[in-house]
């Protein structure tokens, strides 16, 4: 096979292309994380690169251009800090962790004890914990090394989780958990005292898998189509990174990290374990596994104790992960008397609803619309983004991220600004955008006036866009009421997680019709509720194990197949009338 | 470091050894499974080789003689094919094994059910099998690959094990159990049908450990000096050995063997899975680890299917391994009314008395003696051993293994010999060797009549290691009745299992003492028992579970430290008067 050198000049690196890949292909080739949320479709236009020399130079799109020759590339790299909200609503939580530490006095064999080393072992275990060893799972490298150390001392520190010891030493243990929230486009992850479950240090980055595509959809294509492998392999090592510098920046080593607690969607969660996304994909839409999973960390790449675990909450279903499970054991619905609707918007939707009688959960294609995807300006929550707009008597205001000049807009901003549109009288009910100059656009930022000298705008079919989202949302807390029985006004408390719903305004968020407008003071921002979970489910193990329990106590109501649904989405399309 | 060319003439191979290493070591290195039972202290003289060219040359020991230049060696190799007790008592138990295998109709998911395909396979489990599946260790793998599996057909066979499914197969399921005796000289393997619990083949050989010392005590010295590795791969090299003629026997695959089980003394547990021995060999001489163990085949090296299990019956305490669990599940005297002995002797005596109400245990360092070690001329159950001797009226007659001529004698022979040497009063109760030409030893063949020009003949030296050895068993058994309460003639059986107590005169065992004169009548010989166990293990899943609380409930009787012990051995070691 013919190769030529591909030379990414701003990263100084050089690497032998096959003929005919793309550039897109040889910037993953030489790991440089390319942004392409379309998975490399040409649709999206994120992918913009120059090349400086070659058979064909210019501005081209990274993902269209094959390589026929020796090439010089400019990748363009654009601004990749990204505000992630690491942050969440915090359900004080007793700490009561499946990790235990203890001392442990391994008594003497008396002469005629048919006792073993490890028998002695667990019964030492059973003094200090005050709970049966029985089913401790046999660990023939400790029980070989039993006989030298207790020539040593009878006195040893152990470290214990659920049926496995994970640890056997000399001195007291210091031991940490490591908690997880994988994102489809941002990773954080929370450093905890396991003696005190005090968070450490927080540390996040965005999900690597971006090159692969921007939605799990594109993300679970590649994977079935080239297997899981890079997928897998890329968002282990960002775990890992997080877990290095987590370490770091609290001064302890990654090998005194004995648990860590992933949650993410479905996808994230099966792409993390390598399991084929193919169920997940297909009518009837359900996971390949879904229940708690305690697994071996080194397993999954994941160097930290050698012993260490790592746990995966349940998903509830095929498209309600084990990060709305983390949502859940946050805002815990399933205990109150007061009906909750807890709702998670990122590319997809996911929402429960109930309190302690039952709950019930969906899941929506929202779309990632709030998420700045599939708008012409739109962008993350990150610096230059337009995060809030206000038009008042006329005038036109807004805020952007980190106050630098405006470059895009994100969710926050995007619904404030249709609200505003539909108050001035630009947008109608039916969602047409009415500009004077009979352009199927408005601009909120002019050229002169932007950080990157286009104008931030907003189009007919960004418009659109949003109609989509905000109508699945809308339609899906309808079937969840219809499925409970209950009425809008019996919803006591709306907890919105994640960063769209934690910048949003609840006002705007009623306005544009997203949420009913009844519940518009019920509205409590929760931020990252789901990395919350994950560490609930650290430091509790009784919010650990209920989990599996609770996953499978939901009712889901599926509403891919449901011509109930299809009526309320489209009734649901319309903007409100304004008030 | 210098080395040496040593050239192997019998097998045609050369090998670059250490200067300073011996030929013994060289032997080892070139894989030739030299025949050292003393484990080259220069005792036991059966390393004896030729050096035919080299800085030293003649017949020399192996161990002893250290590589200082290039050698040519002719390793003079013995006659190694020896019979090896594979048949035992057998117990009929109803078959009901803990491997299954089923015909699974997997449900197709409903809309609105949010089951996980793994959720589906469990319940299809459940209907299958009649059993919860509910703690079905979660597989990845297999929930990863049932989307595609389930495109092709709902129906599946399955094996499953307990709680793991170790197999998921388009076709009816054809699977094998592998029943290992894994002795401190012989192993034997059993392949059985898993679905009739019929035995298809059987295969022995000897244990390869026996280059690294004899007798347990010098191969857990060599391991506690040089670590496990040798002494686990060896014997693990061999277990796959047998395996596989095993299934060429059979006509199968080893693919196709799902479950194999393994038995031998607390030394060969340890070897076989790399555990450190040091717990076995000093006071207050525990195993590191007894109970029932579940592995995976494969971390053990061997490879049968690739997620077949290897099961360890537990061992009972230091010195009473999981072979004697085997020979009690071939015989269960604790489901009896009547009294059993069970006697296993091998280098160890290990001994079980009782009945449905109690059993006590112990192990007697009988020493290797019935197995044809430290007699002169002693050597195992083989071709040309001299197994009976018969005196009637001044004239001796003997038989031997394959009606050979005579090499040496083995230990049902030796208890025959000084049997009748007592009847002839050739030796007194003291165990003095009264014979005629005053020479402190019988020849009982001639070097003319002999094999291998030899004569076979029997020490002073001879008969004071067969007083040790049948005084510590005798002393043993009355340690074991008065833990128990009970007198000799309370026993209704006495169970004898392996190759002696198969081949041995129950007269003469009972005319030297061995054995209480009054149960002669009452002894059975129950051939390969600990084998029968294995088999027992696997082809019922009560009985395997019930060997790990039998195991817990048999009171062990410390003899090492016990002076009632040392009373009864100094009594026995004379031999009974002449009735």
């Amino acid at each position: 096979m013919k190769t030529h050198e591909v030379t990414f000049i701003r990263e100084g690196k050089s690497i032998l292309a096959e003929e005919g890949t793309t550039v897109l292909q040889a910037q993953r080739q030489a790991g440089l994380d390319p942004d392409a949320p379309c998975g490399g479709q040409g649709t999206c236009g994120k992918c913009m690169v120059h090349v400086t020399s070659g058979p064909v130079t210019g501005i081209l799109k990274a993902c269209q251009t094959k390589i026929t020759g020796d090439m010089t590339v400019d990748t363009l790299v654009r601004e990749k800090e990204h505000a992630i909200l690491a942050e969440g609503f915090s359900r004080p939580v007793p700490l009561h962790p499946l990790l235990r530490f203890g001392r442990t006095h391994i008594r003497k064999v008396k002469p005629g004890d048919n006792l073993s080393d490890w028998d002695r072992l667990k019964l030492a275990l059973e003094e200090s914990f005050g709970e049966s060893m029985e089913h401790l799972r046999p660990d023939l490298e400790t029980a070989s090394g039993l006989y030298e150390m207790l020539k040593e001392t009878d006195t040893w520190y152990a470290a214990v989780s659920g049926d496995t010891l994970l640890d056997l030493q000399k001195e007291p243990i210091k031991g940490y958990l490591a908690a997880f929230d994988i994102g489809t486009t941002t990773v954080v992850g929370y450093l905890m005292d396991a003696r005190t479950g005090r968070v450490l240090a927080v540390e996040s980055s965005m999900n690597p898998q971006a090159q692969y595509g921007a939605d799990v959809i594109m993300r679970a294509n590649y994977a079935l189509e080239n297997g899981t492998e890079n997928l897998s392999s890329c968002i282990r090592q960002t775990v890992q990174t997080i877990l290095d510098t987590l370490a770091e920046k609290s001064g302890i080593s990654t090998g005194c990290i004995y648990q860590t607690c992933i949650v993410g969607n479905t996808c994230m969660h099966h792409l993390f374990l390598g399991i084929s996304p193919g169920a997940l994909v297909h009518a009837p839409y359900n996971p390949a596994i879904s229940q708690l999973l305690f697994l071996k960390a080194s397993e999954y790449d994941l160097h930290i104790h050698p012993k260490g675990q790592l746990i995966l909450l349940p998903d509830v279903a095929g498209f309600v992960g084990a990060d709305t499970m983390g949502c859940l054991l946050c805002i815990r619905p399933d205990q109150q008397e007061e009906i909750s609707l807890m709702i998670d918007i990122g590319t997809n939707g996911e929402m429960v609803l109930g309190n302690k009688d039952r709950l019930a959960a969906c899941s929506t294609a929202a779309g990632p619309a709030f998420e700045g995807a599939k708008i012409e300006c739109g962008m993350r929550g990150a610096s230059g983004a337009v995060d809030h707009v206000e038009y008042r008597e006329g005038t036109w205001n807004y805020t952007t991220v980190g106050s630098k000049k405006a470059i895009g807009i994100c969710g926050s901003g995007l619904i404030d600004l249709i609200a505003c549109l539909r108050k001035a009288g630009i947008i109608d009910e039916s969602g047409k955008l009415l500009t004077e100059d009979g352009t199927a656009s408005f601009t909120l930022v002019a050229a002169e006036e932007s950080g990157n000298g286009s104008p931030v705008y907003l189009s007919q079919k960004d418009v659109r866009e949003v109609q989509l989202a905000k109508a699945a949302i809308a339609a899906g807390i309808q079937l969840l009421q219809k499925e409970l029985g209950i009425t809008t006004d019996q919803i006591a408390h709306v907890y919105i997680a994640g960063a769209f719903g934690n910048y949003m305004n609840p006002k705007s968020a009623c306005d544009i019709g997203l949420i009913p407008i009844c519940l518009k003071e019920r509205i409590v921002p929760v931020g990252n509720a789901a990395g919350e979970g994950s560490k609930i489910a650290l430091i509790n193990r009784e919010e650990l194990f209920y989990s599996d329990i609770l996953a499978k106590e939901i009712s889901f109501v599926e509403l891919a197949a449901s011509p109930e649904f299809q009526d309320c989405f489209v009734d649901e399309l319309e903007f409100p009338e304004l008030l």
